[in-house]
């Protein structure tokens, strides 16, 4: 397909010159433009390919950026940054654009987005801060049906109802009804509402009325009280209409003329108003449309017939559910749960066959976990599993609710440590130093499969708080003489006065390390709290070289290195972490970058040693 | 008055004998017993006398602890206490009841509470516990309606409404309206509601319909779809429906007759409702209902007349409101957030002076930090004034809204260290592990009210996240000698190789043990990221004592003796810290419990010598 229309838009104003055929062109060069692309580098189809016509309408409607558009979790923003002047070739690799909203990319993207659910409140700031200076713009927040599930979008909306102020919510509904009333009563409301009469007679009424001094307020609010009293008796209201929104819709989201139209009104309104869109994930490309759990995020495939190039093996996930399942056979009061999560934590098959201990509580890691401590406090012994990146949001949650009164709670940590494509907003290196703030939390950190197994058991068998975390990796094998017994920790005594101490994944590459040097290992398997026994061996050598997948404020290596001091320990020790943010690329190029890999092990032993 | 009454009950289902005079004689002798002990220890008055003949009504129908009442926050449980054979005198004193629901006190108390909102997930996980066990009990969770603020409440909700659990929600509703819909339309509903017939009509007929194998269930469906037509279409149905809730309510909650009857009701459902209850804060003690905001949580006061015996003087908080009015007044991009707690963190003044600068977003600490960063990428400066315990709940949105792509904002930490009567769910300990592993974070730490304005200009005056905190406490005195500049760190030589390293208010307690004892003082007011030149000075010392408010790992100590171990320092460090939850105890108490005080430190330096 040739992308005639999509070569004239060079900035985001561009959109706005087209006329209503090449709206509609504009749209099918989008969408080829995305299935090509990330069929190459794989990133988040489905939903992209279901906001296409949607975004074009915002562009053609709104003056990004002095009308910013703030994007919600930025799983559907290609099309924006197509828009907005940006070429999406390599998208989520190294060198190429972000897969997230990210505002040194573009002054397009205002603030940044990855964890679901701070769309409307960052908006409702930047919206408060317009008023503020005297500037009448609208803001934009743009939010999906699933992060309708995370309490933060509801504590944005109870603020920005009663507020007044200029601030638009689109709600781009894709899937998942938000509420049983956003149904048959709302669709009929919609019809009567968005006939632009309405609108008109509604808004310069109410300018009127507002404009008579003194009385006017008051005539207003008794119209409005009346008005109220009649919906509320003859119509239904909605949710968001409780919380004081104007609602809109449901409007086809890919009927680009009602689009602009619907969008046109909520501009003009001018206090806060949320349009309700219906749009299809995958829209467009029929092995989305038929798969859109599949197609959300995916791996480089064939645009032809949808084939993943590269089915997806093994991984630390699955062995997990795997492993969970087993136990879960064995022991009739193991529960599962997950924050939306299901497939991507390992956690289907349980889901299937564990149907009413398995629980699904939506984007909403803050419920999810303290759920877990009442099924605790109820006598069960559950499991959240979570990805490292989003257990940040529940550290209060751990603190209160599972540690000060101790509840039996295992966490399965998936992605932790170095991520990859995602970048800056999904990290895993943050949850070590989070956890070991909280009293009486464990931490394994296994190294293979078969480690993660015997962790998971012990976490089970264990009290308190007790955490499993893993990488997104499948296992690697290990030189044969560092085969470990998972103990506690295992200890490789090698030919020299250096030391790697190492957990996890890392300690794979410490071993070829070691192989290679004469170092000797310590792998930690029990991460937190750390056994005296190890700061004793640790004391005999003379160089300790700490490598961990976590910043070092807070890491393991820290906590280690502190109770060497504290032990009387005279020689040095290095530590090496990773520092700040990781941006999108491959592990094995942050691995590098970072000091992580086997090389840079290698190096720093010879150098010590020179 | 005589407690005739309250005498005779020793067990939680005592109340169930009671006929209904010594019903009403119950709740007088049981207000009568609060005002009394309250008066004598301070506490939380007006929310526990607004929910006497609530807490009554719910021990009269529900069977604690077979069917487990869920505090929210725990303002209001010191009738639950003393029905559940508790004496409050000397409550949140040491050696007395904490003021808050603690499970080592009582099985009556099977969830921990004391921040706000996490009530509905945790009964909800008790009750899913008790469906996967085969038990048919019912579960309360008793919510204010001020947590309703908090975004969990509505994760649970729906969670909850979707279950079909056998879950009670009891919002006990003394001042805010949740949603304009819970008004008059919702009282019309509740009258029709509240008839028994109703209720025993609808659940025979669910249960026949529900009954009949194949058929029974479509039947019962369509019967359903056809009520919630209709039902929506002529009368206004509200939020917690939407959420799949039944709704029972608006009761008056002091007709303890009509509570007991709804609350039959309630528990008769078997499915998730909620029963929502008007009461009066402060109810039956004229000053409290008069002004129950001050009669929230109360120092001791004169049970006769209402009058504090101590008026609270100058602190930490109103020495930061006043800083923030004033640099306010000459810079009009100055706003102020508080999740609630405008009076508690001294922003009552800026609240009145600076109406359009000025952000109160309830119970919402989540969205109040994501709501900053968007106030700042709006061109604002935003400072957020939060309690340290709290600040545990936005860790996330700290890193992922403010840091990864850095936002000036401000965030005024009251409460920090040690706190005293609210015991272990308000602790102030752990904000600086977790603000520490967060990049590029800056934290100040004052030891008085100049130099705690000085922190805050330089606050405003920097980029970033921005963290000034500072304890419940007013200043105190430090020995003339060790009059600080306020420099990013303060240097007092002494003449001995001890050197004590604080900060904050343990600094005036360092400066009179080193008085004492010759040792140097090294004070931190930017207490990270920690300047090199700390590390130079401190090395020349062979034993360094830091003592600090913080648990230790990830305690400004332990960064500190990381780098003096990497810069090859050969002598000795001690660090003092917190170690574990401190409960309920005088901040005196505690601090001399964990080695925190001048004594302490006098010892610590004077062992060392010998």
């Amino acid at each position: 397909m040739k992308h005639e229309i999509l070569e004239s838009i060079k900035l985001a104003g561009d959109v706005k010159k087209l006329n209503k055929e090449q709206l509609e062109g504009l749209c099918a060069e989008l969408r080829d433009e995305i299935i090509e692309k990330v069929s190459e580098t794989g990133g988040h189809l489905a939903s992209n390919l279901g906001a296409v016509e949607l975004t074009v309408a915002l562009h053609y409607v709104f003056d990004s950026p002095n009308e910013p558009i703030i994007w919600d979790v930025g799983h559907q923003c290609y099309s924006h940054k197509i828009l907005t002047g940006r070429d999406i070739t390599g998208i989520r690799t190294e060198g190429g654009l972000s897969g997230f909203p990210k505002s040194s990319e573009s002054e397009h993207d205002l603030f940044v987005a990855g964890h679901a659910s701070t769309s409307i409140s960052a908006a409702l700031g930047i919206a408060e801060a317009k008023k503020i200076s005297g500037d009448g713009n609208s803001v934009v927040a743009m939010v999906g049906d699933g992060a309708c599930s995370g309490g933060m979008i509801y504590e944005a909306l109870n603020n920005a109802g009663r507020s007044g102020t200029n601030l638009v919510v689109v709600l781009n509904d894709n899937e998942m009804s938000i509420s049983p009333n956003v149904g048959a009563m709302a669709k009929y409301l919609a019809n009567i509402r968005s006939k632009e009469g309405y609108f008109r007679f509604k808004d310069k009424m109410e300018h009127f009325l507002l404009g008579i001094p003194a009385i006017g307020k008051g005539i207003f609010n008794i119209l409005r009280h009346i008005k109220t009293f009649f919906k509320d008796y003859f119509y239904s209201s909605n949710t968001f209409e409780h919380f004081g929104f104007t609602y809109l819709g449901p409007v086809d989201g890919h009927d680009i003329q009602m689009l602009i139209r619907t969008l046109h009104r909520a501009q003009s309104i001018k206090r806060p108003v949320l349009v309700h869109i219906n749009t299809v994930k995958g829209k467009g490309y029929g092995p989305a449309e038929k798969n859109p759990s599949k197609f959300h995020g995916v791996a480089p495939f064939d645009k032809e017939t949808g084939e993943l190039k590269k089915e997806s093996g093994d991984s630390f996930s699955s062995a997990f559910g795997r492993t969970i399942c087993r136990l879960a056979e064995k022991d009739d009061k193991i529960c599962a749960i997950t924050a939306a999560m299901a497939d991507g934590t390992g956690l289907r098959e349980f889901s299937e066959r564990f149907r009413d201990r398995f629980f699904d509580v939506g984007i909403a890691e803050e419920h999810a976990m303290t759920f877990a401590a009442g099924l605790s406090a109820g006598g069960m012994k559950p499991v959240f599993a979570v990805y490292s990146t989003f257990l940040q949001r529940v550290y209060d949650q751990i603190l209160h609710d599972a540690s000060i009164e101790p509840k039996h709670v295992v966490i399965g940590i998936d992605r932790a440590g170095i991520v990859g494509g995602d970048g800056e907003t999904h990290q895993g290196t943050f949850d070590i130093p989070i956890l070991t703030t909280i009293p009486g939390t464990t931490i394994y950190c296994p190294s293979d499969y078969a480690e993660l197994e015997k962790d998971l058991e012990a976490a089970f068998d264990s009290e308190g708080v007790q955490a499993v975390r893993y990488p997104r990796d499948c296992e690697k094998a290990v030189p044969e003489k560092f085969t470990a017994e998972y103990g506690d920790f295992d200890y490789f005594e090698g030919n020299s006065d250096c030391l790697i101490v190492a957990y996890g994944r890392l300690f794979i590459e410490a071993a070829f390390a070691a192989n290679e040097t004469g170092a000797s290992v310590l792998k930690i398997g029990k991460v937190f709290p750390l056994e005296h026994k190890l700061i004793e061996i640790a004391k005999k050598y003379k160089n300790i070289f700490f490598f961990e997948e976590s910043v070092e404020f807070g890491s393991i290596a820290e906590h280690f290195g502190n109770e060497l001091s504290k032990s009387g320990f005279d020689g040095n020790y290095k530590i090496h972490c990773v520092s700040g943010f990781v941006p999108h690329m491959k592990v094995e190029n942050a691995m590098k970058k970072h000091g992580l890999d086997r090389e840079s092990m290698i190096n720093a032993v010879k150098e010590t040693l020179k």
